[in-house]
């Protein structure tokens, strides 16, 4: 399975990846990683709270508007505690948010709602693949790091209020299950297209994942792995929903 | 200057405000008026949330972007606070937000900002505002109330960054300073003509600051020299961004 050489361990989730922070920032390249991946994560979170937001105003009722609101709050926290550990580390966040701008505005560009229920279809797969996503990258950093990473997934739960609401719009008009079913895939498919496009743009973030010489990683394969799971997730969550992933 | 029956405590602030909130609660006037004043605070809150991040949207740079998000993030954490309070006082927060919508919304209709600057300036008078009035009411609500009253007060100061963009506005361009002038005036004048239009149409909530027979309150006199201090601090603030209140 694996394809890299035996110095690393070549398991996921990798043993190496538990090293203190200390140590773990004596490598250089590490360090840039690192400041990639929250740098990354900071620009998704404040482009999803802009989002949310900006889609909370078209909502039907005062209370469905409070509950995207409550979100989109959640998410600014998020970004709030990735900003304060980038200046911790000595970055500029702006500067670290910044080759992050076209992938993340990319995304958001294609994925524009065109009604309430897409909005929050939208909310609901965005804060569930990127709690999943955060599970998943914690096993590939420092434990301060992972500390931090893990934090942020303390107040998910924003989101439930959507399934209910999804459900219902689909018991009231069956017809609107498959152009949601849609919705949901063109989700996924642009979210793993943008990935993409930043794991071939910033080396020092995919080294992080698929490892360095002397820093145990995933392989390529286990990284195939990994989005095979977040799409086995997405798939349960669209159950809940109602729809076919 | 008392236009009140010597009953009541006529002076400011008044002492039997300090009861206690199962006492305070046992008088049924006073439950209205207090789930009327966490209702219209509510109702403030979210809306200032919503119009924050609708301005954020347009500013110049992500650092002011997120500056003026992370005003938008304190007053949903404020209305988050305020709406909890509602529940626990067995009081539906949208019912009690409801009659605040009227005159919330037209404050903000007929104060929509036309640039950064006028964006900024309504964030900083309108937090400003609202600390000011939270502090004063304080000393006319129950122990328990205060208390979150008080509580919403600790996360003030995420204006400070509006003072230096808004200077270094006038030193680059003097003219600005009497166009700003002018529209931090209407947003004051805009403010005091729906808190009218509350105390006209909220009997319980004015009740709450006049008194009733067997309750201290302010007079009428004493509401006066409220609005009057207001307007002092409204003041020193317009002078700390360099323009004439």
């Amino acid at each position: 399975m694996t394809e890299k050489p035996a110095v690393s361990d070549p398991g996921d989730p990798p043993v190496g990846a538990s090293a203190s922070a200390a140590s773990a920032f004596a490598d250089p390249a590490y360090r840039v990683a690192i400041v990639d991946l929250l740098g990354g994560l900071a620009y998704s979170e404040i482009s999803a709270f802009e989002r949310l937001t900006e889609d909370s105003t078209k909502a039907p009722t005062l209370q469905e508007k409070v509950a995207l609101a409550s979100m989109a709050a959640a998410e600014f926290g998020h970004f709030e505690r990735l900003r304060d550990r980038l200046v911790d580390l000595g970055s500029d966040p702006f500067e670290a948010m910044q080759p992050f701008h076209a992938p993340v505005d990319a995304f958001h560009a294609h994925t524009a709602p065109s009604g309430w229920l897409e909005s929050l279809i939208k909310a609901y797969v965005g804060d569930g693949l990127a709690a999943d996503f955060y599970r998943e990258i914690a096993a590939y950093v420092d434990v301060d790091t992972r500390e931090l990473i893990l934090a942020t997934l303390d107040d998910t739960g924003h989101a439930e209020f959507v399934v209910d609401r999804v459900r219902k719009a689909i018991d009231d008009d069956p017809r609107v299950a498959g152009r949601l079913a849609l919705w949901a895939r063109r989700l996924m498919g642009e979210a793993l297209s943008q990935a993409q496009r930043v794991a071939a743009e910033r080396d020092a973030l995919t080294a992080l994942l698929v490892g360095g010489v002397d820093r145990p990683g995933m392989d390529l394969a286990a990284i195939g792995r990994m989005f095979s799971r977040l799409a086995e997730t997405h798939t349960v969550r669209m159950a809940a929903l109602g729809l076919q992933a």
